[in-house]
C-alpha cells in the first residue's frame, strides 16, 4: 500500500528525482512515473520495442531524442506516418522550422508562405526545397532496383544522410526497420507519384512490407509497444504484436481519451481485451502532451538502465 | 449581430427545428449549427466533397448512415482507413456487432474471445469469419488482374457485395471512389500478405492510387472536405485538395484539440495557413463525439437541401 | 445483448426518434441515451431532483431551457454559481448577450467594452446595468430582514422579476429553491459587499443555508442528481446528497474527462466509491458539450414522460 | 526567431535543463516554459502573486508543494475549495492517503469504506476522524469570537496545526491570507452547519471576506494570477485582480479545454478581453494535468529566481 507523499523542491533536483517522485504525488503524474517503469522493464527482459510517433512529433524538438534514443537502442521497430519521414530528411538536409503561435493570423501566415502545426511553422520553401533533394534520391533508389519496399527504402534513405539528430540515419546505422503503412500520405507520396508517371515499373510494395513488420518478431519473443499519439502508427505496431500473440508490455502516451472509441484513445485496458497483457505492472496510460510527458518518462528510464549498466556508450 | 436566444423545447420537436435553435444557444452548439450551413454550402455551390472517417465510426451504427450519404449523392471522395473497409465488409456478410460498456473487465472479455472499441464489442470469431470471406474475394480479384490499385479492388469487392447500408456497396453503385492509404493497417492487411506469399506477382500500388485521388479533383473545381475524427484518412483528403489548390470549404468533426499540434486536432483556422480557404463563413469546427454531433449536423444539411430541392429520391 | 444497428434518416426525424436511434450508433451517443433514459427513471420513481449547472450555460440560450424545466417541475432543486444568478437577472432585466467567435482580438473587444465567454459576448455595459437594477433590488431586500440565507434571497428576488425565461421567477413561482455556495464569486459578491460596508447588520448566513440544502431531501426519499458541467454546483448537490445517504440515480454531462482526479471530470462510477449508487442503469457519464448534449437527452426525456402522462401542461 | 531544436538527454539532467530545453521542442513543452518565465517575471516585479487550486491537488502530494511555495514567499493570496482546506487539516493531523487505480471496482471500494478520487484513496475514517479534530476547533474559535470571516478563521486554525507541510500553517506562519468562496461546500461546511445549530449566534460572513480579498492588492500593485485548474479558486482570483485594474501576468495551468467557454477552460487570451493584459510575454497557458505540468514550471522558477538570489533561504 503505497501512500500519497508531499512533494518538496531541492536545489538542483533532476529529471530522475522528480519523476521517482511523481510516484507518490497523484493523478496523472503516478502513470507517468509508471510509464518510465514498464519501458525499464521492456529492457531488462529483452523485449523486441516498437517505437511509433506521428509526424507533428517530427516537427518538433523530439526528433534529435527519437534519433537518440535508437542510438541507444531503445528501440527496434519503428512506425511512424509519412510527414514524420518527409520532415526528418528536411531537417537532415538543413531545413529549420520555427517557434510561432498557436493563435496566429493564418490568412496571413499563408500569405507569407508559411504553414503551421499548433505553435510551429514550416515554411512553403521547405516543401520545395524538399522536392529538390528527394528526386536525386529516387533516382539511385530506381537506379538499384525497381521493386521497394518502403522500409528497405527508409534504411537506403537513412544511409545517404549524414545528421546525428536524424530518425532515419541513427535507425538505418543501427539496423532499425521504420514501417509506415501511409507512404503516401504526405509531400513523399506525390513526389513518389510523379516518379513512377516517369518510370512505370517503379513500385513501391506495402503488402511485401507488412511481412517485413510481421516477421520483425516472433511469437517466442517478449515484445513491448511504445506509442506516442495514435493514428496508424499506434495501431500498426499494436496489430504486429498482436498477430504475434500480444505484447507483453504497454506504455501508451496520447493526449486523446477513450471515451470516442478511437484508435488515439484506446488505453492500456482495451488492449487487453484484444490480446495478451494480464499484469497490470506492465502497462501503462499517460495522458497529457507528449512534448512534455515522453522526455520525462524516457529520461527516467534511461537514469535506471544507464545506473544498472544496461545502456552502455553513454556521455556522463 | 446575431443575439443568444433563450431555448424553449416543444412537443414533436424535429431534429431540423433543434439544430436551428443550436445557432442562438452558445459555445459547440453554435459551431455545430454552422457545420450544418457550410454542407449545405458545398453542396449549393457544387463543390466536390470528400467525406473522411476512421474505423470505429464503421464499427457503430454510422456505417448505415455513411452508406445513405453516398446514396443520396452527398460525397463524391471518400477516405478511411483498413478497419473500416474490413468491417464494413463483416457487416455486409452477416457478421453482427454489440453494444458494449467502457469499463468493462477486458481481461475476461479477452478470455470471451470479445474484443473491445469503446463500448463496442466485436467477437474474434467475426475475424476468422471475414478470413472464410475475404479469400475467395481475393481469388476473383487476382483472376481478374494482378496489379491494383487501392480504389479499384474497393470498386470491384463493392460490387460483390449486396447490402443497401454498406459503404463499399453504395460507393461502387454510386461510382463514388474510396481511398485507403494505409490499406495493409488491418486484418486485410495480413490476407493481403498471406495471398502475395502464394501469389508473387500480386501488386497493390498505392502509388498509383495516389495520382487517382490527386486527379478525382481540379484546381478548376470548388472542393470540400468533411473530416470525421483525425487521422491519415483526414490528412490524405486534406492534401490531395491543398494539391489542387485549396478547399473552399471544410467541416472538421473531432474530440482532439488543437493544443497538442495533431492532425487530428488541427481546426480549420489552421487549415488557413496551409491552403485557401480565407471565409469564416465557409468553414466549421466542432468539438465533440461525432456519433452524436454528425447525425445532427447532416440531418440539418439534408433537410434543409431535400426542402429546397437539391436532393432527390428521399422517401418522405 | 443489444446490437448495434445501421443509421438511417428519415426525413422530418425528430429529436425523440433520433435520441432513440442513438441507443444504438455506439460510443457517447448509447450514453446520451441512458442519461435520457436515467432522467425518465428520476422522475417515474418520484425521486427529488438535484439540477446543478456553470455560469456559462446561463450566459447561453440554456437559460430558457433551465426555467422551462423548472416550470414543468423536472427538477426540485437547483445549485449553481454567483455568475449564472447574476446573467439570469441581468436577462430578465433586459440585457442582451451577442453570439460571437472562439477566436476573437481579445485586447481589441476589450477596448470595445465587450467581454468574452467563448464564443459570446457580454458588454461591459451590462454590468454596470446590472449594478443599477440590484441596488434597489438589495435595499427591499434589507428592508424586510437584515440576516439572509442565499436560498431566501433568491426565491425573494425572483418574486421582484417578471420573464418567463428566468430561471429564479421559475424557481420563485415553483418553489424550487436555488443554492449558490459561492454567492460572493461574481458582480453580485463585490455589491453585496459594498451594501454591506453601508449596512454592517447585513449578513447573508451561507452556514444555515448549507441547512437548507440538507433538509431539502431526507434519507427516506429517492434522489437523482443532473449535473451539468462541474465545479462547486456539481458537487454541492453530490455532497447533500450523498449526505442523505447517496443519489439513487445521477446523470453527469460534462467536457472534462477523469483523467486528472477534478471534481468536473468525475465519472458516475466514482460516485459509485462515495455512495449508494449501485446499478448501471441508474447512472449515465455523457461526455461533451452540454449545449449540444443536453437539450438531445432531457427532449428524448420529455416526449417521454409527456407520452406517458408523467408531464402535464405542454403545448402541443 | 526562434528555432526547433532537437532535443538530446544528457545523463544527470536536472528539471532546469529539462524546461529550458523543452521552449525549443513544441507544443506545450513551450507553453511550458513560457509559463515557467511568465512566474520569475511576477517576482522580478514584486507582483502581488495569487495561486490558486482545487481540492484533488491537496489530495496529492502537490500540498506539500504548496505549502512549500507559501514558506518561499512565492505567493501572496490564496484561493481554494472546501475540500482543499479539510484535506490539509486530514493530513496535518495524521490522516494518510493512498495511491490506488483509476479503473477500480467502486462498488467494492465503497463496502470498504474508502472514497475514491481519480487513483487517490480517502479513507471515510479519515473524515470521522476529521470530524473529531474539527469540533474542538471550532470550540476554540467560538470562544474567541462568535462572528468570523473565512480567512480569519483559516489563520486561527493555521497557528494551531504543527506541519511544515501544511497549507493552512506555512500560510499562518508566513501571514498569507486564504480565501474560500465556497466555504461550506464540504465536509467543512457540515460542520459549521451542525455547530451552528448549537450556538445560533455563530456567523462565518463570507460577504465580509470579499471585501478582504478586494483589499489585499490595489489598482496601483502589480498582480500576478498563477490558476491551477479551475472552478471558483480560479474565477474568485481572476475576479478580484480584476476589480482592482486586472492582472498584469497570468499562468493558467488546466486540463480544460476553451471550447466549452467554462472557466475552467478560460485561457489567458480570453482574460484579456475583460482586464488588463496585454503582452504575449507576460500570459501563458499550459494544457496538461498539473501534477506533472506544475512542479516542473515552478521548480524552473525557483531555480532561476535562487540563482538570481531573489530566494532567500534554500537548502542546497
Amino acid at each position: 500500500m503505497e501512500l500519497v507523499k508531499d512533494f518538496n523542491w531541492k536545489k538542483g533536483m533532476t529529471v530522475k528525482e522528480l519523476v521517482d517522485a511523481y510516484s507518490q504525488i497523484g493523478f496523472q503524474s503516478i502513470e507517468l512515473k509508471k510509464s518510465a517503469d514498464v519501458i525499464v522493464k521492456m529492457k531488462k527482459n529483452s523485449a523486441k520495442i516498437f517505437l511509433t510517433f506521428t509526424s507533428n512529433m517530427v516537427t518538433s524538438g523530439l526528433r534529435g531524442f527519437f534519433a537518440q534514443i535508437l542510438k541507444l537502442k531503445m528501440a527496434d521497430v519503428v512506425v511512424t506516418t509519412a510527414g514524420g519521414i518527409e520532415e526528418d530528411i528536411m531537417k537532415a538536409t538543413g531545413e529549420k522550422f520555427v517557434i510561432g503561435n498557436f493563435n496566429s493570423d493564418d490568412v496571413e501566415l499563408h500569405e507569407q508562405g508559411i504553414n503551421r502545426v499548433g505553435n510551429l511553422h514550416i515554411k512553403t520553401e521547405s516543401y520545395t526545397n524538399f522536392e529538390d533533394r528527394i528526386l536525386p534520391i529516387l533516382d539511385k533508389l530506381y537506379a538499384k532496383q525497381k521493386h521497394w519496399t518502403v522500409s528497405e527504402m527508409f534504411r537506403e534513405i537513412g544511409l545517404m544522410l549524414d545528421d546525428e539528430n536524424s530518425i532515419l540515419y541513427q535507425a538505418a546505422k543501427n539496423n532499425i526497420p521504420i514501417f509506415c503503412p501511409a507512404i503516401t500520405d504526405g509531400a513523399l507520396g506525390f513526389h513518389l507519384y510523379l516518379f513512377q508517371q516517369k518510370h512505370k515499373d517503379f513500385i513501391v510494395d506495402v503488402v511485401k512490407d507488412f511481412g517485413n513488420i510481421l516477421l520483425s518478431t516472433s511469437f517466442d519473443e517478449k515484445k513491448g509497444v511504445i506509442a506516442l499519439g495514435g493514428s496508424i502508427s499506434k495501431h500498426h505496431a499494436i496489430l504486429c504484436t498482436l498477430l504475434n500473440g500480444g505484447a507483453e508490455y504497454a506504455v501508451y502516451m496520447t493526449t486523446a481519451h477513450k471515451t470516442s472509441g478511437s484508435m488515439s484513445g484506446a488505453t492500456t485496458d482495451e488492449a487487453k481485451s484484444w490480446g495478451k497483457v494480464k499484469d497490470d505492472s506492465d502497462v501503462a496510460t499517460v495522458i497529457g502532451d507528449v512534448s512534455i510527458t515522453f522526455p520525462l518518462a524516457m529520461i527516467n528510464a534511461l537514469e535506471q538502465l544507464t545506473d544498472e549498466g544496461l545502456i552502455k556508450g553513454v556521455d556522463k
